[in-house]
């Protein structure tokens, strides 16, 4: 059992340090490799297997709102970047550039892309003339560059991967709707799939994307009491395509301007599952998003007809539509079982001799660790009853958690001494000055994370100023 | 009708300019479009569709032969790039390099992957230790850079998207099995899907990859008798292993190296199909890579019960699985026709009052342009059986233009007049060396494509030099 011991000992537990604990996880969950350039990292299988489900899912979700997939270039050349002021000077401190092109240097450098509002607009400047081209609903699949001073895996990383939806649209309203549209997506995405609760609502300016009219986030909150912002989407009403010249004819004839929206979500969700739903013993996929759902862990499996019946069993879970492997190794089952707990594997199924003459299989809840026990003849039906109910219960148990971590600050003094006292979501009240969020952020660290669609009316003043409060808000420390 | 001529009449016949052609098809079936970076591309709905098609086949193939997905970093240290001396001069030349992040200039230049062999090894490097720890067998889907002097859309860009298998093995029987089976999967992948047919052989060592033992190949034939690589599979041998020190203990606790494979395909077979199937009316997707199988085109659609009916057809369909799309656009049928044409769609299912009343549909095939009138009550059945026409027809059509394109030569003279009046392959026998491959070229411009498996003894002389021949090799100008 020195090698069981050895998988859990490493793991540093999150009441001690959640910051190293995360990393242990991301590492003997097997998920990334770090490499010789810092901040970029390896996503291995069992973490690339997880952004391969999400954009599964995510793609789905899109397609079905009439979005198509596209791929444009990842280099911008910087006279593209500069055309729209308030964008270049959101980005271009943070990215790379590429000053040549095999042996010869560029006549005009080209970054990386730290995101493509500008290339999109350039299309679009070319692809949309009348109100007939409208709306045009892109999305790609990429890889983008910001070049972060302090890098940890999947929460901020220089090279990233993400999706990105660009559009175009005739009217204000129609620009309007597809940001809330998309911001819906996400946030119902991230509640059915990830097990992660969310709170909708809109950035104040201080924190909204350069160029944009206004930017809607979803936040999430972190087992340490830290928010996550978890998903935006942007309007840009028609500012870039002012910039860019993104004009059409509309049914009267005239010239109009499109309006736009932009909307992402990233690998750093891999790293919200992992700090939402884990634990001292690793890793806690939800059901929906695991690329591994079971594991059957034969005992005493040199004995004979147990592999045999392994292998019966997991033809029958497969032919009924879940994703599940058995661990036939040599590792001895303790072994088995941490490594099955550290990977997150939301059930795993014990079967050894006794259970086969008993036609029966152990069912452990990754979860609860609740033990099951179930007649081999209900395998299939029993095991998705189980992780039909790990998803619902992951999610509640996020949301009882998130709301145990929400406060309530009506005055500084609260303010100050909740944010350091209790890790976790503060709803006070705003007056709308960025001066008050800038000493909330220099005195606590805290941010507003949004302001949330379901207002409240805490009090009628300002928690910072005192003045009339316009806003309740939600504030918290962030990744 | 005049825009249904413009549509038409805007492409260049591939009789008269293929190259003009095949740029024309391209853009008017809205596969494309340019941008300000030379040699960087937009792929737009319609040509990213058929990509994600296949995405889908390849890497349902290739999981099926236990390949995991993974994603590497997309910069590669300069002095990584260096460890293997043939690799790093076959691809030094023609690397973007990083030399700023964010605004200060790098310790190191990175440069952006032309591809991911150094980053895999160093991956390696670290992940194997044991003979346990075999085989990796990694793919990666993204994109790369190479900076070409001359581009071509899909052909030969300077950023393409591509997947990148890299697996590592315990012997080198083993590695070379490896290499043969995704050969196979690439060849059958084509055939199968693409309706391309293949011819499977092995580079010379002029042609072979940078750094590889042996590089295997699959090559067809384009409409115009150049020929394409389409998919390419290397045997690295322990090359790689030596210089990045990829080393594991095997049972008799031995150090020893490993030996890696890899094997890629690009966007470029995007090209292939066009350049394969099209004709002057356009683009010819083969359905089972068509974005869109079938499209309904509704005849009097003003007329009652017109529109409803093509509703209640595109529905019956779609629920049989066919992928269908109504074009109820305020367009004439006559341009909608062109327009199905020139975007490849496999067929067209007419249905106007008269067809109603009569309970049928005309179904136009894309590739023979032949009219079948198909009884809506088995309308699902009828379409999907000439959909497996069309997959099967198309790839005997490519099959017999590359059979009667491929010629053989037995002696210089012959050689030079075939390859300048016959585009096409040409099979002659090969002494082996490099010289007589570089007068060739020098000569005709014609190139080594491949040693295939299924070798034909046509003579005993080398066609060049005239001394004892080796090997029956295929020639052509190529892509």
């Amino acid at each position: 059992m020195a090698k069981d011991k050895k998988l859990v000992e490493a793991i540093t537990s999150m009441e001690e340090d959640f910051a190293q604990w995360y990393t242990d996880v991301v590492k003997k969950a097997d998920l990334i490799d770090y490499t010789s350039v810092k901040g970029c990292m390896v996503i291995k299988p069992a973490g690339y297997a997880i952004w391969e489900n999400i954009q599964h899912e995510l793609d789905r979700r899109f397609k079905e709102t009439g979005v198509e997939n596209v791929y444009l270039p990842m280099f911008i050349p910087e006279s593209l970047l500069q055309k729209e002021k308030d964008h270049v000077e959101g980005f271009a401190p943070e990215v790379a550039w590429v000053t040549h092109g095999g042996l010869e240097p560029l006549q005009e450098r080209l970054c990386v892309r730290p995101t493509s509002e500008t290339l999109f607009c350039d299309l679009y400047s070319r692809e949309v003339q009348s109100h007939r081209d409208l709306p045009k609903l892109y999305n790609q699949w990429c890889s983008v560059v910001r070049w972060e001073k302090t890098t940890r895996p999947f929460l901020r990383s220089r090279e990233f991967l993400w999706q990105e939806g660009h559009t175009a649209h005739a009217t204000a309203e129609e620009a309007e709707e597809r940001t809330i549209q998309m911001l819906n997506v996400y946030a119902d995405f991230c509640e059915e799939v990830l097990a992660i609760p969310v709170i909708k609502g809109r950035k104040t300016d201080k924190e909204k994307f350069a160029g944009a009219e206004a930017t809607y986030t979803i936040e999430s909150l972190m087992h340490d009491g830290k928010a996550l912002q978890s998903g935006t989407s942007h309007n840009f009403g028609d500012g870039f395509a002012k910039a860019f010249g993104i004009q059409y004819t509309d049914k009267e004839n005239k010239l109009q301007y499109v309006h736009q929206t932009s909307w992402g979500m990233t690998t750093r969700m891999i790293g919200a599952i992992i700090m939402v739903h884990g634990d001292n013993s690793g890793l806690k996929l939800p059901p929906r998003i695991a690329p591994v759902q079971a594991v059957i862990i034969p005992i005493q499996q040199r004995k004979e007809g147990v592999l045999e019946k392994a292998a019966e069993l997991n033809a029958v879970l497969k032919a009924a539509g879940i994703r599940v492997k058995t661990d036939d190794t040599d590792k001895s089952p303790g072994f088995k079982f941490a490594e099955q707990e550290m990977r997150g594997i939301p059930v795993r199924i014990e079967c050894g001799p006794k259970d086969i003459e008993a036609n029966q299989a152990v069912v452990v809840r990754r979860d609860t660790r609740e033990k099951i026990t179930v007649s081999l003849d209900e395998l299939a039906e029993k095991v998705q009853e189980i992780l039909d109910s790990i998803q619902h219960d992951m999610l509640e148990s996020a949301r009882a958690h998130r709301d145990a971590h929400t406060y309530v600050a009506h005055n500084y003094e609260e303010f100050v001494q909740t944010i350091n006292e209790k890790p976790g979501f503060i709803k006070a009240m705003w007056c709308g000055c960025q001066e008050c969020e800038d000493k909330i952020k220099e005195d606590t660290a805290a941010t507003s994370r949004c302001i949330p669609f379901e207002q409240e009316q805490l009090s009628d003043t300002c928690v910072c100023c005192g003045k009339p409060a316009k806003k309740m808000v939600y504030w918290g420390r962030a990744y």
